[in-house]
């Protein structure tokens, strides 16, 4: 039995089912970095306070380098039955140096040990994911830019609506992820907040400066309450619900992917290197990416709602419930990092079938708006014209024609007020470049809009992740 | 059969089953004014674009006005065969004004209509909202100041763990709020986005002036892809997600409330004007509202999970799918909207028996982390004073006696360097206030915290909706 | 004030935010008629107990009666301050008929009352959902039959994969729709068990009959534990879990139909009944039906999150938050059975394109594996032929060409195995009924498919709800 | 490169990124068994069918014989390259066996084959929980059993209610867990159906026969349509439903052990082995496997909110989606199986404080309902009479008793048919044993309820996986 460093007040060892049940080791030794460098600055908190002398703190901050590179290098067997990280690190430091580091759990507890390591965790997550966000974001304006002439049907209800320009449909996807991108800046402000000193959930009786512990582990905000300090878990609810949010448009842009890829819309080739066959079917080539993002989704969802239902009534501080936070957080954020990775490396290798696209806004009707629009332009009310157009949409159905196929007199018969130049009004490129209304389809609004996504990216990509953290220097929170 | 609006290329009337199916009068009837309002703006829009004249305008301005009159004073039957509130309104307008009412629509489409509507709709809910949030922490701080010399044991695992003030724990609610009321803040710039002028999802031909209709209707910003905007629901996503956190933090207060006033903590008293009685056992005094509350927090959660799922995989750009958004969004805010009012109107009124909580911390050996405090104080490390407490608990436990209560030579027994003065420092009082870290327990500590808070709210009052939307008008989003 | 039935030790009357917070009168009226019921089979057991006179039962009876009549009639005002159906209903049975009136609650608790409700409620639910299922069965089976002849390509990955017949591709659903069938029938077997009798949590000191009641409710069982009895909610979680799964099938046809009913596919068309139309653009025709099913999904998933997280963690027995679980089940099956019922009336209307499904299976490789299976046959082994025929796709693809299009020197050049006979084999029909493994898609097995089904649903349909509730009469549970 | 088994029409390697997203290695690996038990009775079955020779099924058995030991032993380096446990295994036996191994995948794709796979780990990890859910069951009786004599409050609101047997209270709990060890048998049922010869969807041409095959793998249902067998994953759903369910039980009996072995509470004694300490508070005895069975069971709602979320929408047939069903299942199973093993160690080492639960019976007016029943006996109306022990509760509030401390003057005051009995009624055990109908918490009731389970616990005992297996055996499905 491996003595417990809490073992005092117990007269009986713990069960086996119950060590192995109760251990986190297997999921917290994730952690182990950031518990360390944690670790070191509570040293130098501690002999800033006079509660340890330097000596011992520079003695403690070797051991503890020491113990890092041995488990760098694999050479520390972690060991359940002493349940977590912080327990395994510290019985090997006291292993190690002995009694003098039997002084280093003095001023704080394992509740805001835990939370101080998530934090640092997470934090480091979110700047890599807001990065993944840039890049993905970089893609498809470049993408988007790349594809400026392609047009396509847009849809409503998966029904052919109007014609749009590639470039337009893959700005919107631009916009959904800006907004993810700010969302994980904003959620970085409130994980951005150091809770060591917090203790058990009282605060401590010893002289610690919390804020020289915080500058120590660039924290620019210290928690202000210390029962919320090691109670709190909203960050990572905040988190996964941004992470869920990120892969709704995943799925999104996933779904597009798989319909565009079928043989009924031949829209895209995704490339050989993105596919996989079938063991049976020689002739298959699978979407499998887009699919597998669109599956993940779910993993996040269930991570969340998870999340959610472990908080939900939980009275104040800490509760042992809590520890469940970190499988749910791994796999949140291993598996929007996954599928950012995969995405950004994917989507330039796309092929757009351009002409198969374009050919499909030819058929079922896409200029009928056009048609009405115009009626109005002479002078129709709106409602008439809609009727009017509906019937001579319904009346093509039946002849299997469409209406820029219609002669002028069949048009004619549905409004006198249909003319000669009817005919250009209906051509694709032509409705495109009409709407121009800020935020529409046509092309110079599209380049526009790619135009001031450009800028933006280049200052963000220029400020980097100085930029980034700069969102969380300013006013402190109320 | 009423004649659909769109009927023109169908040539069968739509099921009565489906009908009823499809229809959302039921549920979108509640936006009733927003969409009138947003009529009223597209109007005038219209105008300015020359698209209708002047005089066009007035009128139908004039007959909206009318129905929103009629809407509220109950004159006006909805039908459920004209499907939504749009084209209630709509088919209402032509039959009172004829021909100029069938221009109203020109410009615009329901996808961008209705995502108005609902824009505008959780524009002020989130105001309210966070409205109730400030008053909400206005409530939490005034009782912390009011009970700032009672004091009871903090648990962790529920179990006693030390000595806090009372008004330290509430304050823990107070954080949790002040990061709600945040969020909101946050995600209001995300909803306050003007969509009109999208049209189906590819912008429109009409030279309409987008700022023009933003401005009219308070917008700070405009939708800048059309597809996006009529397809993005990221908002309401968002909003569930702040709703289903600071459903989390009622949650964790109720589950508090619940057990504080059982006879075994018997820490409060909640008010008859807050309880019910049972039907059956006459003695019964039950704590309904935090139970409620604490069942609630399931709705919304559920909200936030069915909206979540309701959008994964959807492809661009409106899907019928989305309809189903409003029932989730309204049960959302009716829910949290209720549980914040009660709660500002209870909390106040809630009798703390500060005798018995302050008792409670006399009992279940609180004390321990101090003795181990004060080993270390005397040069012991920490692990071995934390080990020689374990055993002095078990060995008192075994008397059924505290810490306080052994004798000074049975504390010797356990380690020498215990002297007369612990007995001082075992006493409650001391213990809190010793705890003088930033954010601990100590009074003072405490005392700064409301002081800080009440400043904050101060400010956050005199500013007002003012200071709440000057957040949305800083920084234009990239 | 209204008095309230329990007030006798409460000194303030409810305040009124907390009146209509706690008051569940606006949802639970629904159940006025099983509330009835209920007491009705009340008055009788407490009357076979000698507890009250067979003539104040009468009475009583009477009273309950003409209350039920009133609330049809819509002469009865429901009241918030009362709170729930049962107050209302016992307050208005005590205006009516004075001191007797007061007796109808003994021996019974609202916490035993509003399950007895809320199952019978569920009870006759389920039976019109498995009512519903069967239908729905039957028309899909029909379905099968009467399109027995055409034919599509299955598809993998949303990848045309082998052809198939639509029988057995429509036959699938037959198939999970069957299971719905059944998992319903499972859990009403434990919806179908009577509580009435526990009181409050501990059962009751009066000498009732609860076999007695069960056998007036037409119960087939009772429930065994007091406690467990008016705690348990299972019978929700379960049958919102079949809702789930059950709209899990219907969002997979959704989706197909959707699929199905765009330009891209066109493999079928939605009848005019089913569709409507766009408000903008007067072309449109749009699957609301199924796409509003897809959307309904999530909020079933929703009710039964909601549900999940409000049980989670509930100590014994009843707690108020449990009273939300009505909003939630009245949600989940007023939703599901929607849904089904406008399938049922939607899926015969559907109009199959068969030559367009048809004329799919003849591009996009679908033949490769029968090329495959035809080397394996001639010698060649399966991984050798798989890999073969992969370079005979690849050729083809730049050819632009289809396998059957290629000469067969072209197809010698892969294998010299192959010969002329491959012609033949590579031809949709011959494929399709070469599949003759039991549940394979040659057109045998799929016709005794559904010889087998129509047996079975004969079957169910002769046997009705008397069959249904079999189940439920069977080995009494453990 | 490795060579992928699927190759031929690609022209391009995987890239690497797309690569290590898209295996699954990780995961099915732990199927491994499975999947080789499945390819010899695959071999089998193509031997009878006479594709391959009796001499080629030989040589491919051994060889997988030879590899599961390699897999056991750890000789076979598992290759991420390889996509899955599959591929891995086929590529090794090619390897190993040359010509002959290249046969194996004949009339099989990974699409039959990877739902036979998980279908045989459900069967066996659904038997091992209905076998832990038997040994659950069995020690809550044998502890209702031991205690018999013990009573503690009831609750209702986590106020004390009504007196009740301690025995009735764990007895409620086998009801739960009777109900779930019946779910998980009927479910069953639908797990154990045999996929294979479904082919890649369409079935396959070879003249296998599928029910020999079900013969060797112990499957007594063969699914009856290849497009659902690759399709399904109802099972899954099923399964995760029922976990979740039997999740709700366990977080609601933790709550109570929390609850109950707080100070407050102090009902029972967590035994030192199943509790951990704190590693700054001496003193700590925290209950552990509670709380974090309570957190577990967000882990398996979020399974199922997760699966259910994959499966929405997915159009037939598979779709790479679903590969993340493995995860999900796997992390429920396992979270299950360790909760049940752990309460099933736990509960019989828990310490009762009879003593404890009996003194909280005595205060907080447990008798009120009995005092109200009293005055019914003596002709008083049950309303008037809860009234008038209303008032009475209320007076003795205001004098700091309990109404069994109340004079008989007192006590009159409030009704005068009070007499001198009345004190025998309120007494503890007298209450709880009047409570004799069915189901009530008496004493006869309770030992007669665990008689009834006892013998039912034997049968099913005797029985064993036989009868848990005949459930599937009886009537074939419709």
């Amino acid at each position: 039995m491996t003595e417990k460093l809490w073992g005092g007040r117990f007269s009986e060892r713990t069960d086996r089912i119950a060590e192995a049940f109760t251990a986190s080791i297997d999921v917290d030794r994730r952690l182990y970095a950031y518990d360390i460098e944690g670790s070191i600055a509570h040293c130098k908190t501690l002999a800033k306070a006079g509660v340890i002398t330097q000596q011992e703190a520079d003695t403690l901050i070797q051991g503890l380098i020491r113990i890092k590179k041995d488990i760098e290098y694999r050479k520390f067997e972690l060991d359940e039955s002493l349940e977590d990280i912080h327990m395994n690190i510290e019985a090997r430091l006291i292993h190690d140096l002995g009694k003098v580091a039997q002084k280093l759990h003095t001023a704080r507890s394992r509740n805001d040990q835990i939370v101080l390591d998530v934090r640092m965790f997470l934090r480091d997550e979110s700047l890599a994911i807001i990065q993944d966000l840039l890049r993905l974001r970089k893609t498809v304006v470049n993408l988007a830019e790349a594809n400026i002439d392609a047009f396509l049907p847009g849809y409503t209800h998966l029904q052919r609506a109007q014609p749009v320009l590639l470039s337009h449909h893959l700005m919107a996807y631009y916009e959904m992820f800006t907004r993810d991108f700010e969302r994980f800046q904003e959620t970085l402000r409130r994980i951005d907040v150091m809770p060591l000193g917090s203790a058990a959930l009282a605060g401590t009786t010893y002289p610690i400066d919390r804020h020289y512990t915080a500058t120590l582990l660039h924290f620019p905000k210290i928690a202000p309450n210390s029962i919320d300090a090691v109670s709190d878990r909203d960050f990572i609810l905040e988190f996964l619900s941004d992470a869920a949010i990120a892969m709704v448009h995943l799925s999104r842009m996933s779904e597009e992917l798989v319909l565009w890829s079928s043989s009924e819309f031949h829209f895209i080739e995704i490339p050989d290197a993105f596919a996989t066959g079938s063991s049976i079917m020689p002739q298959k080539k699978n979407p499998d990416v887009p699919e597998l993002t669109r599956g993940k989704t779910g993993i996040v969802f269930g991570n969340l709602m998870a999340m959610l239902t472990l908080m939900k009534g939980l009275p104040l501080s800490y509760n042992r419930d809590m520890q469940e936070d970190k499988v749910l957080l791994f796999q949140g954020t291993d598996t929007l990092k996954a599928c950012l990775g995969v995405f950004v490396a994917m989507l330039p290798k796309i092929k757009f079938n351009a002409d198969v696209m374009g050919r499909a806004t030819a058929s079922g009707f896409l200029n009928a708006t056009d048609l009405a629009d115009y009626l109005v332009a002479k002078g129709v009310v709106f409602r008439d014209a809609h009727q009017c157009v509906g019937e001579a949409v319904k009346y093509a159905l039946s002849q299997g024609k469409e209406l820029q196929e219609l002669s002028l007199d069949e048009l004619k018969s549905f409004s006198s007020s249909i003319e000669k130049d009817i005919y250009a009004i209906l051509e694709t490129e032509a409705m495109i470049n009409r709407r121009t209304s800020f935020g529409g389809t046509a092309k110079r609004c599209v380049l526009s809009a790619i135009e001031t996504a450009k800028t933006v990216l280049e200052k963000e990509d220029k400020d980097g992740v100085a930029g980034m953290r700069k969102v969380q220097k300013g006013d402190p929170l109320p």
